[in-house]
């Protein structure tokens, strides 16, 4: 599966890297990375390169851009170079018909409008959490699948938003305008106040979403307006078993088998949306060597970070997380023997943190891959060599790679705390999550606007108080497990004789203190989290809630090494990195895509294979394929439902694909569209090769992997038999 | 803890290092590490500098070594030189009667005589498993400790052996003579023939262990001749809860309260062994300031190896063993929630674990600072540059560094198969250990000598009869939970359409795979292991236990993948290593010592502190600290034995200490003496620091960890009223 925030099924487990969150609903805003290479046209013939054209001007050479390469923004797409490319250019009308028919799904995932009434495609893993909370000891929609005869049996997520994109703004003068001349935690404060108060003018109500994304790490400010959909009701899942068939060990590999889908609908005012925007479906689907486009969320590239990053990811930040993770996939593991429930209830987090396990895994090998770092390191030194060539920039920019580098120091020194009391490592518990989001609530909402942490500004409201009113089941069992890990964990991190450690566990032992964290708090209930939240600040000073207590414990000492972070290091970068994207603008031209930073995008390419190990992969597997695989154990066991309606299925029928769509986690769910705009598939997944694509995109080997277009029809219809939404779909093509 | 092989403690979790393993029993032989720097005479005045003596020649000023570096050889002590820096100059006389009251203890580790009837004074943690294996759900002597009031109550440890040094012989012209003008697998077999024809020929009884050494990579072999005791009996163990005080959080920290001994009582023909060497004790035990030596067997330091193999333990091979272990930490961690029996059964396997997972990391993070890779890195640089200017000396070594780089690319590709299949880890049971001891055993045994495995060889039997007959219980949940981990790590990394993981697998999952063999096998049993080990090829190949015929399955490919790595890497690297080595003996003399290798070896030193961010640390703790630290909650509560007895006791008297001592895994249980050879104290441990000696020792700050003399009689009188034990040792001082 992609590499997503995920509809926030795999928590803070995928955000809580410090250099890799950005712009969810309720963590703190981070930096975003800073431009790509700028864009060669390998398309054309040398003689007829336009000098004038700032895409031409990396005929210095020494950074070509790979043909698809580029997740581009939709209001700034090359269309004439995919002309030139691909004897295709997307008018700005078809790009604003693909930006009003794309779908921001929960905190982290992609989807895509495919019917007039509100009916949204994305991948099972983006509404596994939906799936899960909906679900019961006696009744376990994530084994059994779901699927609604009618309108009415849908049922409502419980935490689940999906957003359409109906506005982009330029606001970059506003907000170099209120940060001219501030350094360090003046120009946070001013940038963040700015931003907030964009966001506020702009997001008149509730449902409407307004966010001032960074682009170009500081070269660029928009405004992003959403329309925001709260009732989001489930209509169909197929069974675990089919949507992530292979499990981990097939995860990010290729071929592949997976009916890794859900459908969702979008209601307002009690009733399903209508008369939007949708993509009309294929009759045909893709086929080797076909174009095709990905519209979607990518959450984040590192392209553009510089060396000292690079190497602070390498060495610390992404090796500290991959232990973390394989322990907690060790503890979950072997919770899931403890019996069926148990087996139940873990499932979504251990799929998550087996899915982060092996993204993360190909992110450090890509880090470490010398070939990387050499073109990282060769990058950085031309840039550099250019800048200090030039007195103006010398002036101006020189001094922005080593701040930056001595801002990596400083993260050194208090990253662990940093990732433990503030990011929630240390601190691993639903419940947990609820007591701080309503202490935090209740002193930020006091606040004007500005002054607040910027996830708790009032265009951010709505989603908090849809989380704090979930009616997500919570599991004791579960909530011991993860806290005392997380709480062992901080020790282990932070020592034994750190004050702070001291003072949260006293005598107790992690297990201890956690379990009486868990029994003893009340907030396992909506209408209590309810009354403290809608209390305000004597309500929840009053609480005695043992887990609002222990909130309100770490809170001095979380929101002070926030504030270190976030004057030393962030804002360091922040302004730094702004300088680099300046530089880089001036040397290299301004018409190169920004690093992903969780907003819309739109990447092009093609349906093709690509060699390994000196073999041809084939981009295209079959329905007959996944029964070829099957064993019948798990995670090579298909559901009952397909081995009971083989004989229906037409095998030849396409299953997977493979694209060179340049795309990242955050993608998840997105639609895979032909040049007509109608859907040809579904991206759920990339293989091993594109989780290099945080720090490059080479298009040799790194591909999307999508579900077929017909497979969904031939499946929904032929297994299913899941008429209402088949004839929805067909009825729209 | 420190970082040992621990008598089999950690089983192959320590020692499934491709490149660490060494000298082990039952482990194949591993090329050991090349001679460290060459020694600097830091005490002596520039001008008095002796250019006839070869350690003064690197006053090149390049790399001087720190005043109390070096693991030295017993028969190659640099006594003048000591004398110089300490004022006292070791004959050969006090030599010879450290070497003879040393004491190696199980598989991997170090041990005392401490009185003329055969008591053995060792750590808790080297014993651990003895007294587990003693242990049973009834009566748990890790939780409650062990005292034998009587002689006739000492009771026999099923898997332990010790071993004392007799005698050392050179015998490096046989072993080069064997091998003149050979390469490749030819080499590699001349090689292994050679050490077992030497090794069969001194070994002319069971009570003999005979063990050709490589020292200097290669630039040396020395036969080391032992007096072998196999009836060990456990006379004394404190509570877990006192050996290993403050367990994870505080392990390779200090200051620190632990009181980690075990005394062992050696017999032979039934009785306590008399009449031996044996270690006095010190009246008064170390102070702050005073000369202290060490003398253990340091299993392996890898300060000469080549850039090449520094990159390779960095970047692929650690980073992959702490995923593992983080993972099975998780498992552990979790399934010691089921029940207090599972506690008690997981327990030394789980303190295993968490002890190699610091460790490693430790050493990571060593082999991360750039300043030691920056040290590493000119160090090559300089000799490669002498070998490069010298025409005879780039003839005959010029090669050799070029030859490892290009072994180490082999071993990338062959790592993962060969961890996973040959050295266990992708096979994690006892019983599977078992199986393949006794199949290995019955067609190994069949050949000739020179021909087998060097596991297998006639001087190993009496070690591979004693496992095959331990008593030791063999838990079946245990069991199902280490192999299904283990095979579901080995699908993951070779993949699930790899031919061997389809070929062991099949249709079933992990967990049923290894559930059908635990259950289905009778190799838990002493006795059918024992008349199948007996029955030699003729019983094993009928036998069809589920286990066996497992073991047979895997049989091929793990043959196979060892001969890949033993003929394309291990010979390459050991040849090319013994040519480093001569280029190195020529450059810069022969007195220096060679790395580590777990034989006996002698380092001095000094109690005393250091500083830890500005601060001094003290380098004595007292028996008040442990009181004082504790909170009553596991791992900070003492035991009621203390609690009761604390009247009792001396507050003041020195409990744990710190010296300049160049020491590292394998060294627990070493005796500390002063100058008159008498016992100050017990290694038991390094700080922090000293995880980083693996590569490079720093007098800065790395720090070996004891237990104070005066602490071992103060706790065994007034606590534990071990009066016997206490009487025997005042009796020999």
């Amino acid at each position: 599966m992609m590499f997503d925030k995920a509809n926030g099924l795999y928590g803070f487990i995928l955000f809580g890297l410090v250099t890799g969150a950005c712009g969810g609903a309720e963590k703190a805003a981070l930096p975003p990375a800073p431009p790509a290479a700028p864009p060669a046209d390998e398309g054309r013939p040398a003689a007829s390169v336009d000098k004038s054209d700032p895409r031409s001007s990396a005929t210095s050479g020494s950074r070509p851009l790979t043909n698809d390469e580029g997740m581009w923004l939709l209001n700034d797409f090359p269309s004439e170079r995919l002309g030139r490319l691909h004897g295709f250019a997307p008018s700005q009308e078809w790009l604003d018909h693909v930006r009003l028919s794309a779908a921001r799904v929960g905190m982290g995932c992609s989807g895509s409008f495919v019917s007039p009434n509100g009916l949204v495609m994305t991948n099972h893993h983006c509404a596994s959490r939906c799936i899960e909370q909906l679900s019961s000891a006696k009744k376990d929609y994530i084994a059994s699948g779901f699927y609604a005869k009618s309108e009415k049996d849908e049922a409502k997520c419980p935490e689940m938003e999906i957003n359409q994109l109906v506005a982009i703004t330029d606001v970059t003068d506003r907000v170099l305008g209120a940060t001219k001349g501030l350094t360090g935690a003046k120009f946070n404060e001013a940038n963040k106040a700015e931003q907030s108060k964009i966001e506020k003018e702009c997001a008149k109500s509730d449902d409407l979403r307004c966010d001032v994304v960074t682009l170009y790490r500081g070269g660029r400010y928009h405004l992003y307006k959403y329309q925001r959909y709260q009732d989001v009701r489930l209509s169909f899942a197929p069974e675990f078993a089919s949507a992530f068939f292979g499990g981990d060990p097939d995860n990010f590999n290729f071929p592949r088998y997976d009916l890794d889908v859900t459908f969702l609908r979008v209601y307002k005012d009690g009733k399903p949306l209508s008369g939007g925007h949708y993509f009309k479906w294929s009759q045909s689907g893709a086929k080797e060597g076909d174009l095709t486009f990905v519209a979607g969320h990518p959450h984040q590239t590192s392209r553009g970070i510089t060396v000292a990053e690079f190497e602070f990811l390498r060495d610390v930040e992404l090796p500290t997380k991959l232990l973390r993770l394989s322990e907690w996939r060790g503890l979950l593991t072997e919770f899931q023997t403890k019996g069926p429930e148990q087996k139940r209830i873990a499932g979504s987090r251990l799929f998550g943190i087996e899915n982060s396990l092996k993204g993360i895994k190909g992110r450090v090998e890509a880090l470490r891959d010398p070939e990387v770092f050499g073109k990282k390191t060769a990058e950085e030194k031309e840039l550099r060599a250019k800048v200090e060539g030039d007195p103006a920039m010398k002036e101006a920019f020189g001094g922005a790679w080593d701040a930056i580098a001595d801002a990596q120091k400083k993260l050194r020194n208090i990253e662990s705390r940093y990732i433990m009391l503030e990011k929630g490592e240390g601190l691993w518990s639903d419940l947990f999550d609820q007591a701080r989001r309503i202490l935090r609530a209740s002193t930020e909402f006091a606040k004007p606007n500005e002054q607040r942490l910027r996830e708790y500004v009032d265009s951010r409201k709505p989603a908090i108080s849809q989380k704090v009113n979930s009616t997500a089941p919570i599991y004791d069992d579960l909530e011991i497990l993860t806290l005392s890990a997380a709480l062992t964990g901080m020790r282990a991190e932070l020592g034994p004789d750190d004050a702070f450690v001291r003072k949260v566990l006293g005598k107790d032992t992690p297990r201890e203190l956690a379990t009486r964290l868990v029994k003893g708090s009340k907030l396992k209930d909506p209408k209590v989290r309810k009354a403290l939240f809608e209390g305000g600040e004597n309500a929840v000073s009053a609480s005695k809630d043992p887990m609002i207590e222990f909130a309100r414990l770490v809170e001095p000492e979380a929101r002070a090494v926030r504030k270190t972070y976030e004057d030393d290091v962030e804002s360091v970068i922040k302004k730094n990195a702004e300088l680099i994207a300046k530089a880089r603008f001036q040397v290299y031209g301004t018409s190169v895509y920004p690093d992903a930073t969780g907003t819309l995008r739109l990447s092009f390419g093609q349906v093709r294979g690509w060699e390994e190990g000196g073999k041809k992969v084939t981009p295209v597997t079959t329905l007959g394929g996944a029964f070829d695989r099957a064993t019948g154990k798990e995670p090579f066991a298909l559901p009952k439902s397909w081995i009971d309606n083989k004989a229906k299925l037409d095998l030849s029928t396409p299953f997977n694909f493979s694209t060179t769509n340049d795309i990242i986690g955050g993608n998840s769910g997105s639609p895979v569209i032909d040049q007509e705009g109608r859907i040809v598939g579904l991206i759920f997944d990339g293989n091993i090769h594109s989780l290099g694509g945080d720090y490059a995109y080479d298009g040799k080997d790194n591909r999307a992997v999508s579900v077929h277009s017909a497979a969904l029809l031939e499946t929904l219809g032929n297994i299913y038999n899941a008429s209402r939404i088949v004839e929805e779909i067909k009825a729209s093509r």
